[in-house]
């Protein structure tokens, strides 16, 4: 199970943004929704390897709406739709434990310090100086956390610090998050092929290859 | 100067869709703006070294529309906005010449086969079945074909066969036309760094490598 984690600095909290103007309107909720289609959406169907925690910090308290593939139901690959399960999930009252919306989506209070994701699993942070993560092991249950167009905040590299996070890039050129996940995954496809020489083998998760 | 085609099968040629359903009224343009933000768009800018064609085919006589990187204005990555562009490419009277639309984008009368892109130049047709292209020699003024969700013709593909296109993928996975572009810009940004091994030198555009 491959994971990303993708902040939201100014995405809304509520469900009261059109759909119209999603990146006028949302706090940017269209970067989130163009990073749930790199994440999930296949050409016949949706990733069931995959998770997404989206960090909404754009109301008063930050919420965080969970994508599960293995249960992803009505994911189309515009981002109208994708903002509209969005848009749902906002509109449900979020507290401390999960609450389901729709197949798949569930939305909770909390913030980036509250995953459990991170607990036992390798986490990398991709940033634009990072290793180049083609020449690096990646778990295969690894966590990926991206930032949108604003980035991580310095509190928010403390806590992948303190979870040992490796910082990696995607390539030579700043891209926006959606197409950094596009590319993890292509290279953690890759590698899940048995010929791939790193592939099929068990990945060590704690980082020491 | 890299380019990208992506035909749109049903795509229309009219600008009488609704931005409020993007896939449900326009044949499917929302695939053609996921592949542009793919071609172009950076996290601090436009790709200035890259031209995209769509092929719309979901009129009478078939359109083109050419977005030329270097000109391109107005640009924003959110699927909604650029199909607004599109349709107001789609509201000129398309001709045999070029018609110039927004900043860097044209239009005209005219299908794959009209293109003069492919001459002298290598192309590379994007399909599942093709060799890795991670391990072939990419020209850096290549032209890629891609298909939308319904891929290309048989007559589309002999088109291809003449020129020699070489049939490429883009990796284990079934992905879609948007997701390969992004694929296909970052090889390429790989190998124009200079330290990489293919990188800084002349690539031949003849395909004898």
């Amino acid at each position: 199970m491959r994971s990303f984690v993708v902040v939201g600095n100014l995405a809304t909290t509520t469900p009261d943004f059109s759909l119209e103007d999603i990146p006028g309107t949302s706090g940017r909720i269209d970067i989130l929704c163009r990073c749930i289609n790199s994440a999930f959406v296949l050409s016949h169907g949706i990733r069931r390897d995959v998770d997404a925690y989206l960090i909404l910090r754009g109301g008063g308290a930050a919420k965080t709406i969970h994508l599960r593939g293995r249960d992803l139901r009505h994911l189309n690959p515009d981002e109208r739709t994708t903002a509209a399960l969005l848009k749902k999930a906002l509109a449900l009252e979020a507290e401390s434990r999960w609450t389901k919306s729709t197949p798949g989506i569930f939305v909770r209070a909390g913030d980036l310090a509250d995953l459990s994701i991170f607990r036992g699993g390798t986490t990398y942070y991709l940033r634009e100086d990072g290793s180049d993560h083609r020449g690096l092991p990646l778990a295969r249950d690894g966590t990926f956390v991206l930032g949108d167009h604003i980035g991580l905040s310095e509190a928010d590299e403390a806590i992948l610090a303190g979870l040992g996070a490796e910082i990696v890039s995607v390539g030579p050129k700043s891209l926006h998050a959606d197409h950094c996940i596009v590319l993890i995954n292509n290279e953690l496809d890759r590698r899940e092929v048995p010929s791939h020489p790193a592939g099929g083998r068990e990945r060590r998760t704690n980082g020491d290859e």
